[in-house]
Formats: structure tokens, sequence, C-alpha cells
């Protein structure tokens, strides 16, 4: 490490559905101290108060950047439009906290502050153009080129559960039907798994599973034991989830493709090896040019509060 | 336009199938003196040769700059890998041109060249961030990130007609099921009007359309005289459009797509309505963001050339 790169650079922030946890950012990606609290689910007040006193206690004197990570809507210029776990919308969030400061705040999407975290202290480090997908309850994702994170005109940039990998197909919580996030999220494992073991489909009469209270982790751990159902549920998650990156290799052309989130910790290794194939299968003029790694995530949880705080410290 | 815009900055090439087109552009993108022969179809010599040619007739000192557009797979250093119309393999058109000139030589996919031609002097002059896709025998694209050209960590960003809207779908010329460019390409649309016209479909017998002769510029137009079958033809290929860039917004979230190509100069007035209506359907969080305007390319066959030229006169 070059001297220096320990000291905290920014407070990074993730804003979740459960907690909002944040962090003293190092230059080099380093979570040097910790600070969490409930996440609040009530009035824009309560986020803007939540926030405040969580980046107070890491960051008495007002004086680092603050990069807050946010599961939901946010505009390029910090504003959070909507936010599936809070009762917020157009909250101008980074104007807000930034009254108070002399450093930069930055507010982005959860998933794309992931993308940062992964390419400038991850999976991705040292890699110009990169895809990244996390498989959480719900599917997001986030989009590098040229080294430099992808905000889209808007900031909406990287939803990529949100590709259409079978238009017209199963329900997504989004409203529409056939997005990526169907098929590859935790809640989409689960209720396929829960689906065959109703049918009675292969390997229904010997799972342990119960179609009632099935999760997307218990889906991963019988696989672990060799579950034929819970198997087969993963193989068939795998392949959508390669037909989506597959598009999104043909699209972006990136040097390496990143999957992280709670299924991939759980079932990456019956995941991956089918995403792989098909990406390896379906990508054009695959005999041309080079086909990217598809990887697991390397900074887990912490994604979002260090490429927040790493994108607030000034990286690009 | 300010003092000498109009003085050529480069020479743009665009080789497609049938012809090398070429033409000495402005700062602008205007075209101030033009050249063309026919595509060779041999060896690598022999395009070398024609290139040089072209460019030699329109640069004699071999001062300016050289941008070539390209129909087929071309890395980031300007190495042609592969290209449909040409019997040339890994042939490194960027580092021999340069050998011969002063000033910088860039080669890289056709309809990317056309994706920086609509950036820099057309469609989508003023916009930072854009997607194009044209629409002709096959389905070719690029994209635009914070104002400059996406290449990818090879050189093949941009694959857009190899996006997957059906997996397993369609069959598609590059071996593959279910890319666009098997619904929404000149030759797919021919496909399908033929397809309806053998099965009787809603139409065929109503219409003056030959299933075996039918040609997509046949179905834009019947279509335009009100053809029933025509019309149904385009509706759902516009349908399969709107998948296509509802997802592309979705991943990218550009301020304006643009789409070309002489499918839609012949046929936009029925292909874009639908597919705008679908990327207003399927683009997540629609209530809380901008959705872009989809909009026919300005450039025309142009497009590839002026892109070509303007990037290797040093337009990002």
């Amino acid at each position: 490490m070059a001297a220096g790169e320990d000291r905290p650079v920014a407070v990074g922030l993730d804003v979740g559905g459960t907690k909002l946890a944040a962090a003293l950012i190092a230059g080099d990606g380093a979570r040097t101290e910790r600070a969490e609290i409930p996440s609040p689910v009530g009035s824009s007040a309560e986020l803007l108060a939540a926030v405040e006193e969580v980046v107070g206690r890491l960051d008495p004197d007002g004086r680092l950047p603050v990069g807050i990570g946010f599961a939901g809507i946010v505009t390029r210029d910090g504003t959070v439009r909507y936010g599936p776990n809070v009762d917020v919308t157009d909250l101008p969030l980074a104007a807000e906290l930034a009254g108070d400061r002399d450093a930069p705040v930055v507010v982005l999407n959860d998933a794309s502050a992931a993308m940062a975290g992964e390419l400038h202290a991850g999976a991705a480090r040292g890699v110009d153009d990169a895809v990244l997908l996390t498989l959480g309850t719900g599917v997001g994702g986030g989009l590098a080129v040229d080294g430099r994170l992808v905000h889209g005109a808007g900031g909406f940039a990287g939803e990529l559960g949100h590709l259409l990998v079978e238009d017209g197909g199963r329900a997504c919580p989004c409203g529409n039907h056939g997005c990526l996030e169907a098929y590859a999220s935790g809640h989409a494992i689960a209720a396929v798994a829960a689906e065959r073991l109703r049918a009675g489909g292969p390997g229904a009469a010997d799972s342990p599973l119960e179609a009632d209270t099935v999760t997307g982790r218990d889906v991963a751990a019988a696989a672990g034991d060799g579950d034929a159902l819970a198997l087969g549920v993963l193989e068939w998650a795998g392949g959508w989830l390669g037909v989506a990156l597959a598009s999104l290799v043909n699209a972006l052309d990136p040097a390496l493709v990143v999957v992280g989130g709670g299924v991939v910790a759980g079932a990456g290794a019956e995941l991956l090896p089918v995403a792989r194939k098909v990406v390896a299968d379906r990508v054009v003029g695959a005999a041309h040019r080079t086909i990217p790694p598809v990887v697991p995530a390397e900074l887990g949880n912490d994604a979002g509060l260090v490429g927040a705080g790493l994108l607030a410290a000034g990286r690009p």
C-alpha cells in the first residue's frame, strides 16, 4: 500500500431495505471505521436525519466527501425519485446534505455504486470495461466503460434486472413480464422451486424443500446437498442469467462480468458455470473475439458503500 | 458555421458489402468531396489496395487522418478480424495504412462509426448519451456514453442486432436463435411476410405481395399503400424492436434513441410508433423518470463515413 492510502478519503453509505450501513473509506477502498442504524421507513425528513446522524458519527467535523448508494431510483444530481423501501419521493438528498458540508456529496443507485466499488477496489480492479449484476431479493446492475461508471442521461443507467429476457414471460415485481429479475432473483428462485414442488416436477418427491416456505437461501442450501429439484431450479435460473449476460456482452464488450449478491454467495457454484456456458454459446462472432470471464463479486455487502465513497472522493 | 469548419479534417470511408464509399469530411461533418469504388470481395491485399486507391484520390498528399467504418468485426486497434462480405481475417488495416501516412488512422465497425456520425453531426448532435440501431439487411448498433463512442474492451461493443429478444426463437444468420436481427432486419421482415403469405394469415388473400419474391422494401411499400398483411408484419417487427430498445434504455438510460438503415427509411412511419409504445410500456420506473425519444437517423448512408472521419480527426 502506498503511504497515506489507509487515510479515510470519504464517508460511504448504503441505504438498504433493512439498515443504513456506513463506513469511513480509504483511498484503496478499505473500510477503516463503521457505523450502522436501522433503515428509516418513514418520511424524507426521517431519512435525511438518519443519514445525517450516521455521517456525523463517522465524520463529526463534516469535512469528508460523502457518497450514498440508495436502493431505488436516483437522478444524476442525487435526488431520490423513488425507493421501494422508504416512503420518499423527490428528495434532493445530495443537495440537502451538501448544504451543511464543505465537501462533495454524491447519491446514486446502490447497484451502480456497487459497480464503482468492484471497479475501483474489488473484482474489477484494473479493468476499464465491466458489467456488474447483483442477484439478491431483486436484481440490480451497474456498468463501467473506459474506466468510468456509466450514469446515463438522467442517472438511471444499470437497471439490468429489467432486461427483457422473455418478453411477456414471468411476472416481475416492477409490473412488467419477462424481466431478468423474474428469473434470477432470490425471490424468483424460491417461487420457481415452489411451483416445481407443487407440480411434482423432477425431483419433487425426494426434495427436502417445502413449497409453502421455501426461500432462495433454502434452494441454494439444498443444491449444495445435491438435491435434484434445487439443482434443476438453479440451472434454469443460471441459463436465464446467461441469456441476459450474452446480450450485455454483445452490447458492451466488457473485459469482465462480475456477479454478486446473496444468491451468488449461496449458489454461485451452481449458477455461474451454466451462465458462462450460455454466454460462450450466444455471444456473436465468438470465434473471432474474446469472451469475458464471469466472476463472483469480491466486496460483498460493502460494495455499494465503498463505491459511493470512492465516487464522492473523485474516482470516476 | 465557425470559420474553417468547412475545411476537410479527415478522409472518411465506409466499406460495405457492395461498395467502398469515401468522402472528405469537414469539422462539422459535411462531405466536401466524394469517391467511390465497388467493394473488393477478394483478399486482404485487394482490400488494402482498394482502400489506398480511394484515399489517394481524395488526399493525394497523405496528410489527413483516415477513418474507416467496416461491416464486420474489428478490434479496438483497427485489425479486421472478420467480415461477411470480404475474404479477410486478421488484417491489421489501421496499422498497414498508418505506415504510409503522417496522420492517425482509425478502423472500426461500421454501425459504431454511424453512431459517432449521428452523435457528432447528425440526429444525436448535442446529446451525450445515445443508442443507435441500424435496420438494414442485418441489424447493427452503436452506443455513446458521456459524449463518447463506446468501443468496449476489445472494440466489439454495439452488436445490438444480437441482443436476445426471444432466446431460442427465430434463427439468426449469426447461427443463434432469437437475436433482434432475426425480427427487425429487412431480411427478417421479408421472411415473416413470406411465411404469413404461405400460411394464409390475416390479409394474405388480399395482399399484392408474393411469397417467393417478397423483399423488405416490398413490405414497406405495400404497408404504405395500406396492405393489411404488410402492416401486420411491420407492427410485429416494431414490437420486437421496442423490446430490444426497452432493454437498452433500462441498461444505459440514453437521452435519445436513433434508428436508421434502409428499413427505417422505407417503413419508419409504421415501425417507430409501435417501438415507442413498447418502450414506454416496458421501461422500469417509467413514472419516475424520462423516457427517451426514438427518432430516425439523419445522415443516411453517410453516417458511417462521417463518424469514422470525425473519430480519426480526434472527436471522442
